[in-house]
């Protein structure tokens, strides 16, 4: 008998017949003789349809308000998808954040978990009964409010509680079979990943892999809690994000577990800074204080005869205005000449922790690029990934070449999987 | 300064524009210098769209997930309605009925409220902020869970807080400008009552008059609430619902408060029950148990050839196979010879604090009737209530002639206040 969490996202529970289908799937689990703790998100674009009415009401809504009228989603699918378990003859109570022990801080919108003391769910898994839990939300002690966790909360709550009743797994079902090599819809031959590091799978996810929130994989590795990421819409074996190797396994691990990307981030260039000291860090200074934050940089080396350089960096698009706006008002005391901005560029990074002992990943991954005719723009590097900017029409055509250059392709067996995968 | 509690039913705030038009009366109303507290109901419909959803999931959704499942739809009104008033440079923050103090039994479904500790709305009163809280839901302090308060339970809400905060008044703010003598619908020259005692708005309530539900009104007598019934589509000041005589007012109320109607009963008739001691005791001791509440009951004269009698009695129409199925159950121990029902009859009540020391207000409402030719089927009375049955398609004509018979009917003038409701 196992300590099973289960995460179901908004597409896994959209209709009352997706909760049914996800109930039987939740009664099957706990049949098997297992301790279930389900956490769910809002059914399908709840959420979204609650952003609506709040700005038809106003611009500017209050986050304290804002975040008790997102909570309303999560309580809606999680009362119904008890009642849908209760109907399979298996006992289910269904608890909010607040209810389950999930103490957040107070940044109504993103809070951030700081405890989690789930006695009720404890009590509720000894009395036999499923627990579910609605994700994305907590509670901020100090005034007893409700708080939402922000973008991939529901997952940070599944691996929160997992981590706080140590269950022997936490699964997370969304709508893939798992963790690819490369997304399956630009590479076709992309291959399911059977396990992938934490450190990896952290990696991956900061570089534009949407399987998992990054914070979630923070948390699963700070504690580690194995995270088995798998489709609801299969019974297929997903993908187990863990450090602990299977029994009889090859310690050798592969040298690259995937090729990411990310079309949603933009290139800034600010033109013409006085190459003296201190500039540079300015420049960062102030687009820090705009509450940004920077993903790579390169700087130009500078001219001799003008004493100017240029620096560029890349950033997420939606805080494009919010950058260029403090820059612009800076411009006098920094002294630069222009800025230009970009937001047509594509970001691939290959991800493995194979290749800090493998000489030769990097000279391989340009010529790969090269051969394919694709420029690169920028660079970043860290122990585990080579991350590097392309012009975004040419993005598809440089996973796929690397995809290939690493011997990551599947073969004709292998993408059954994917194929197979029931959506 | 006044403290004022306001009450805005689901019609009050269906959309987005409707949360606006309301959120400008909260704020008009604080900025006049009162202490407001807003209790909301859920949009529109949303209440009827969860409880479809939970149907689709299950046939018999377990009674504490539907209480979570349906308290989300005050989630997002008074979400919103606080968003909404924020926007107005109000500052307003909104309350579950758990965090403003409402305590409840366990009566999942229709809990009764059994305290009001409102110190978070004293609280935040005293901040200088308006606050809003969920109507028609509490909780159960034994488990922390989240109980309803079944039908017209946002108005219950509200006065019970207006009983707790000791409020000037409780407004509930409704689609009809006030109390009317009849319903408009039928009686086009009703007249709105601008003031009504708690004993006749509880008649009217019993008797089928639907603008305010029976245990808000016993509510606000017991805690001597005194309950403003208006309109919230106009400024029309509507019907005051109190025991208190207005400065300058004559003592002597005038004789009829109004004429209240119902269709939603029906009635039952136990055909050929012996005539003997405690028979009428069991019959009634079997629909009890059935958890049916009966309202009239006609015994006819036995006669004495057969030793037998018939026993008339009208329930809800609702529980019309309850009551049904139980005595059939009893036929051999009871002893009738067969059983009636009839959901096609209608009732009229005549109600009116004045009638006690009135002589001849029973004569004058047969008379009318009969000039109207319209048959009475059953009577019953109370000290401020006389309540006839008549078949259901007279009961309009049945209105129509006893509000004329009691000089209800409005003047030109007074026709107006229904006509400029500007619904």
């Amino acid at each position: 008998m196992a300590l099973i969490v289960q995460k179901y996202g908004g597409s896994s529970v959209a209709d009352a017949s997706s909760i049914k289908r996800v109930a039987k799937r939740v009664a099957e689990a706990k049949r098997a003789g297992n301790d279930v703790v389900v956490v769910v998100s809002a059914m399908g674009d709840t959420t979204d349809e609650l952003i609506d009415l709040a700005q038809q009401v106003t611009p500017l809504p209050p986050q304290r308000e804002m975040d008790i009228l997102l909570t309303a989603g999560e309580r809606i699918s999680m009362s119904l998808l008890a009642m849908a378990i209760h109907n399979l003859g298996v006992d289910a109570k269904s608890f909010t954040g607040q209810q389950a022990g999930v103490i957040t801080d107070e940044t109504y919108g993103k809070a951030r978990i700081i405890d989690v003391t789930p006695s009720r769910i404890t009590d509720t898994l000894a009395e036999g009964s499923v627990a579910i839990v609605a994700g994305f939300q907590g509670v901020n002690p100090s005034t007893n409010d409700v708080t939402t966790l922000g973008r991939g909360g529901s997952d940070t709550t599944a691996v929160a509680l997992a981590a706080a009743l140590k269950a022997d797994v936490c699964e997370i079902y969304t709508d893939v079979d798992g963790v690819f090599t490369a997304d399956p819809r630009i590479v076709p031959s992309a291959r399911k990943l059977d396990r992938v590091s934490y450190d990896e799978m952290l990696e991956m996810a900061a570089s534009g892999a949407k399987v998992l929130m990054l914070r979630c994989v923070e948390y699963a590795r700070r504690y580690h809690v194995p995270v088995h990421v798998r489709s609801s819409f299969s019974t297929h074996t997903g993908t187990l994000v863990t450090d602990q190797p299977r029994e009889g396994e090859e310690v050798e691990q592969p040298i690259i577990a995937g090729v990411a990307h990310d079309r949603s981030e933009a290139k800034v260039t600010v033109v013409g800074v006085p190459d003296v000291p201190g500039k540079a860090a300015r420049i960062f200074e102030v687009v820090a204080g705009s509450g940004v934050n920077i993903d790579m940089i390169v700087q130009n080396v500078s001219v001799a005869a003008t004493g100017l350089t240029d620096i560029s960096f890349t950033l997420p698009a939606t805080d494009g205005a919010a950058a260029t706006t403090a820059l612009t008002e800076h411009q006098p005391d920094i002294g630069f000449r222009s800025l230009q901005y970009d937001d047509t560029i594509g970001k691939l990074s290959l991800v493995g922790a194979g290749m800090k002992s493998h000489p030769g990943v990097s000279a391989r991954l340009f010529a790969a690029l090269s051969d394919a005719g694709i420029n690169i723009e920028m660079i970043s590097t860290s122990e585990i990934r080579i991350s590097v900017v392309t012009r975004a029409d040419s993005l598809d055509d440089a996973v796929r070449a690397v995809h290939t250059a690493f011997d990551l392709d599947a073969t004709e067996d292998e993408a059954v999987v994917y194929g197979g995968s029931g959506r």
